[in-house]
């Protein structure tokens, strides 16, 4: 049975639609709000620009500047009890998927006591909208301004889980490539291959429906067409429109079919060796990418192509398979992204991550996945990307 | 500035959803339903179909099986009545526009008192969710399954009005290709040319955005593949589905950048001459598409490409205009629509259209829209369809 398809969140992309940020929080009735951010955001200049927008419209602002990585749940409690106290009647995220993830939570505790580690859940514990939400990427990659949910670190159980629902719903994403042009390198390649990798497993997820398929495909057209280059010339406008375009349309893609191998091997990869997200759930992409392809093989020639891979009319799923392993690994080279030998890794520490990839109890792949199959992609991504 | 895009309905599609018509119900808490459709869907046994599988949920029904085409308030009244004496505590549509808008209001009055006609507006009078609402459409045409509000006839004053909003949110749209094989060809193309003005309007909108432009351009690419088909073989399911798909996709599209010259010319057409929406929203559609090719060149060459045209690399935009006139008029003649004169009207007749036309304020065709530009094309249309 197919996923349910829904993309609630309300997305305007555009070049330049950052500068709408003031006027459309107007329209939402705003008149001061939480401005939610981290440093990286902050010293590229890029908070001040949307605040300019903001102060340009007559609203006031405070700014909870401290966001971290992983976001921890005693930031989102400090992030929730500043606007509390400044009695803000909206929030507004930059960044990354930690800032936005961040607001998201906040936003709920502007209407609700903290700490918001008592509105964990995939259903969502709260069930009244709140105040208005605005969440503006600055990285091609998670497309948390367009999946229902955020990721916060529940810091008394040392696990990731999950605010979702009413509570915490986007009320607007504002898109606007402009933003990423300062983007570096490295993370413009890690927070790409995050792309790719939502795009690639839900378009194979046994959970997979036509919508997403739509979705995705498109998102792996647009990174195979823009990847490399943004990593090589982070000033391309056009290319990075493409790339932040690709990155909503991941977030569209995955909230029905899920993730899969990548993204479960690369939770664990990332959490215990402090490996990037993107850099660590593209890990085994390409060897996964083989290993399903006699499941989904039309799909796998499809990444191939997109990818920019010929793969012949009478290829066998086995060898649709390779040629799809060979281009990833192909653009993983060509962005320069770092392999586990590259962390100093030993094999023998890579390969203990798979009993707790199996924890993670491994369904959406659409074949089977057994513990020695994920020791199996480990080892042959050790060895070869 | 780009529309915002957002898609809030939550879709099930595939082959055999409709079987799950009472499973999805009973997750919903449901214990007795109305449900709403029109003597054609009882007729082809459709409604029975589902019922059934409501039934062997345990949930009881109701039945409302008088919906009208252009919904007049008065049925919904009558429906929204039924279903509050049987203390019904969900709702299920099944059919095609007409059908669906009907159950989207008959959900307000199940929670709001009547009559329907205090509920109109664009952006949603009533603010609290009411009872689950399934949508289950059996035409690939309206896409009232993905569109956020319903059409409703105010018969006081004589014109069409849209209820909005939460009040009349989709829980579920259930699309199964299987309930539209035995639509009859007239009526197969008649609301597949429907769908492609959705996505070829949408798609060309001075209110475009790049997440509709990628479901347009799906669902152009599907009409030009199984719309001549399911036209002459409408047991094709592959090609049902393809329809039915792009049907989706194309309310989907519609929603931010709305529709612009095929619908402003076909709804009063379709009212004052009883031609079905889709064929009178068809009617200048071939040539509309050429007037605003100097505006949209690509576009307009992505449209004649998808219906099976070759555009010259060096095609300039008037060029590439007509080629897409030629191609949308073969499209037509294949599937046997019928034209303006086949209703017996005099170009006159059609040409005192014209002013109506320009009171609906057109706005959104990406080429200026006078009264002389709607006559030509009338004109023209009656001539050369």
């Amino acid at each position: 049975m197919p996923s349910i398809f829904s993309s609630p969140n309300p997305i305007l992309f555009g070049i330049g639609t950052a500068k709408e940020t003031g006027a459309r929080l107007k329209e939402l009735g705003c008149s001061k709000v939480l401005v939610v951010f981290d440093q990286g955001v902050k010293n590229a200049g890029i908070a001040d620009k949307v605040l300019e927008s903001i102060h340009a419209a007559g609203i006031k602002t405070v700014c909870y500047d401290n966001v971290l990585p992983d976001p921890p749940d005693w930031s989102v409690d400090e992030a929730g009890a500043l606007g509390v106290k400044e009695n803000v009647d909206g929030v507004v995220g930059i960044g990354g998927g930690s800032s936005m993830d961040t607001a998201k939570a906040a936003k709920i505790l502007l209407t609700n006591p903290p700490p918001i580690n008592q509105y964990f859940g995939r259903q969502g514990v709260v069930k009244t909208a709140g105040k208005p939400l605005i969440v503006i990427p600055t990285t091609a990659g998670t497309g948390s301004e367009s999946t229902p949910g955020g990721v916060i670190t529940d810091t008394k159980r040392n696990v990731k889980d999950v605010v979702a629902g009413i509570g915490c719903a986007v009320t607007l994403g504002i898109v606007d490539p402009e933003l990423t042009i300062s983007l570096p390198p490295a993370i413009t390649a890690s927070t790409g291959m995050d792309v790719l990798c939502h795009a690639v497993e839900s378009f194979t997820s046994k959970r997979s429906n036509s919508f997403c398929d739509v979705l995705a495909r498109e998102a792996i057209t647009l990174v195979g067409k823009h990847l490399a280059i943004v990593c090589q010339d982070g000033s391309n406008v056009e290319a990075r429109a493409g790339m932040l375009f690709a990155g909503s349309l991941g977030g569209m893609a995955l909230s029905g079919p899920l993730c899969h191998l990548g993204h479960d091997i690369g939770k664990p990869l990332g959490a215990n060796f402090h490996i990037p997200h993107g850099t660590a759930c593209a890990t085994c992409l390409p060897q996964a990418v083989e290993y399903i392809a006699p499941a989904v093989p039309e799909k796998v020639k499809f990444i191939a192509e997109a990818l920019g891979s010929n793969v012949p009319g009478n290829a066998t799923a086995e060898e649709t398979g390779l040629i799809a392993c060979e281009a990833i690994k192909g653009l993983m080279r060509e962005i320069n992204l770092p392999n586990l030998k590259s962390y100093g890794l030993t094999k023998e520490q890579v390969l203990a991550v798979a009993p707790e990839v199996m924890k993670l109890g491994l369904e959406l792949a659409p074949m089977p996945t057994t513990e020695a199959v994920v020791r199996n992609l480990l080892d042959r991504a050790y060895d070869e990307n």
